[in-house]
């Protein structure tokens, strides 16, 4: 029997296998339906088979890979994450949880289980083909919005002739639902994308909650001017404001940084030019956090606090909310079982929120939802120097072993 | 004899007539060189003529009219501004002193003067069609660099084409300079294009000084991250950065505001997204003040104020003088004359520092100069709502009609 760094070494080939399927041979891009994307999923179908698994691929791209319980009416527990990459991607995000998923269940595929367990790698969690997310995990859990099947692709293919030219049926998405009462629980693993186990030195933490997001689109007015003739305290200089409104939004996100982390991404200086005053300044803010109430509480905070500066400063201020998202907490059972696991593999138990959005936030409308986070090397994500070490997915293995093997106990 | 008023009314009629010539229907727009230039060139010759001045156009385009004194080797006061304009332009800045010049003169040309006076409407001050400024001013100081002459416009015509075009000599430019000997002094009126003389409800000022600037460019590197997966302890954030030196250096112009005015105008987010922590901001500074000791010791100032503001947030910083021009100062003597005009005409004496930068500066390197300001509305200028009163153009007359009998009373 191999142990957990051999299994590790063998996903670690894996994922560098699947990398190698690229649209663009000089970095790993592997956008929803292209060829290379095709390529890849046949690719991991072909494990799965290894595996020992029921497989097929579902009408939106999903390659699916069952390990079926021979207990009549038995649930479904689902492992998976997704394979679609952003443009010029790490070899990580999405592949990992996949191929580990694979490996688990090809470790216990001989132990009497009272559940099904099913691997799948979710066709489309990025979104850059149709500026859309979830595409895959929204099929799996029944909440296929149809209308997007008229969404074109950058040179005008609709989504539905790309379900149709790879051998889907665009009509026939709702049959890959698993219903809602089938649903037992979801795990993903998945590199946390931020530098938290990277800094505190830990290969693995259990994720608590995926953030909710509020973007703010904040303008602001002043008078512009020219730099050398009107004296400082004649000024409505709005990018001064601005500034101000940033450190504020900063100081206030380290305060608070327990429940949100808030970011001002974007600025533009309209007609912005070395001699003159900034007239018009318009900035971005991002706002995150695990729950709900606290992030409505900190986005009027937020608010107050700008409008409170632009007034003292008699700059006008326009404030738009541009795109909110709720926050998904994962499940208090599943979690717990993870946490636990972590501690017998004798690591400390870190609990992280999820900042960055995952398959798991789609899935959680029909099912508890559980996830791992191992850690990549400085948090670096969506860049070729993505990287997750050997030996902290072998880490992840056990630990995610004997969280299943815990579930399974507990459903025995 | 007409009153001050009516002298007034005149000047704004003639600001019109010539604001009415232009390249753009829609707007006053009136570059070097143009068959627009031209036109309004030959519109203020006329009223040199109707003057009883000894007019021409010289080489690079400068229309002159000379007052001459009936004494032997008598120096030359030149009465001076422009007459070009920037791209929908204010009708005030350049034409004004132009004009003024030529009503002043209209009403003393009865008078014995021991030295010439010569008004000049200089041709190029913007600088907008061959990205430089002061071509006139430099020909009429005999400082012109003839390298200039293969300037090429946006539509790849050489100056030295525009000048032969228009019935100059390009090499002659020489000729058309009054030798350094010669020069008594110069005056230039001209709209404030400030606030100062609005906000405090005073008509004109004497400007003490022309000031030097300094541009410098800042690049500060943090390190780019996703917004909601880097805690905010854990941030390298290039734009935080830039919003502390900014207010640093706001603080720092208020502290020292009857030195220097300190501007950030241009800010860019290097791969901006509302998304992803910002890693990368350049960002401007434009430094300007009268004394050149105390530009220097603000420059160095500010760049170690920036400087230890990254230090501590860890951030790197690039910075780069890209521009640099010396203070002018204007001649004691003849500022104070026109000190004593103002106050004689009943006006609080203001003493201003000139931000924006005026043929003066040109001239400065071969003649004692001065120089009023007028108030305009608002201190807006480059602008279609660019404006001077009647009433102030009155008064501006009578200081400077007061200046000119003194400035005679002490050479007869």
């Amino acid at each position: 029997m191999s142990t957990y760094l051999q299994r590790a070494e063998k996903i670690v080939d894996r994922i560098n296998e699947l990398a190698a399927i690229s649209e663009d041979s000089s970095c790993v891009t592997r956008t929803y339906g292209t060829p290379s994307f095709v390529e890849g999923s046949k690719k991991v179908l072909t494990w799965m088979n290894e595996a020992g698994l029921q497989t097929h691929i579902d009408n939106i791209g999903n390659v699916r890979g069952k390990l079926v319980s021979k207990k009549a009416g038995a649930k479904t527990f689902v492992i998976a994450s997704h394979i679609d990459t952003v443009v010029n991607a790490g070899k990580f995000d999405g592949p990992l949880g996949v191929i580990m998923g694979i490996d688990l269940v090809e470790h216990i595929k001989n132990t009497d289980i009272d559940f099904n367990i099913e691997i799948i790698a979710f066709s489309d969690e990025e979104g850059v083909r149709f500026h859309t997310t979830f595409l895959g995990s929204n099929v799996v859990t029944g909440n296929f919005d149809t209308v997007l099947l008229n969404k074109k692709d950058a040179n005008g293919i609709l989504l539905r002739e790309v379900i149709t030219s790879n051998g889907g049926n665009p009509n026939q998405l709702v049959q890959d639902a698993i219903p809602k009462e089938s649903w037992l629980g979801y795990y993903e693993m998945h590199i946390e994308q931020g530098p938290v186990l990277y800094e505190k030195n830990i290969p693995a933490a259990v994720v608590t909650a995926i953030a909710g997001q509020k973007r703010i689109e904040v303008a602001l007015a002043g008078f512009a001017g020219h730099a050398g003739t009107v004296p400082m305290d004649m000024r409505q200089d709005a990018l001064a404001a601005a500034a101000v409104c940033i450190l504020a939004i900063e100081r206030f996100g380290l305060e608070n940084k327990d429940h949100i982390v808030a970011t001002v991404g974007k600025l533009e200086v309209n007609h912005a030019a070395s001699n003159v005053i900034p007239g018009k300044v318009v900035f971005s803010i991002d706002l995150r956090g695990a729950s709900a109430t606290y992030l409505e509480q900190a986005y009027h905070t937020i608010e107050e606090i700008c409008t409170t500066i632009c007034k003292a400063r008699n700059i006008g201020i326009e404030w738009n909310l541009v795109q909110e998202t709720a926050p998904v907490l994962c499940d208090k059972n599943l979690s717990n079982l993870l946490s636990g696991s972590i501690k017998e593999a004798g690591h400390s138990v870190i609990e992280l929120v999820s900042g960055a959005g995952h398959d798991a936030m789609a899935v959680a409308t029909v099912s508890p939802v559980s996830m791992l986070f191992i850690r990549c090397y400085k948090g670096i994500s969506h860049n070729p120097l993505e990287n997750a070490e050997v030996n902290d997915i072998a880490e992840a293995i056990k630990i995610s072993e004997a969280f299943i093997q815990n579930l399974i106990q507990q459903h025995s």
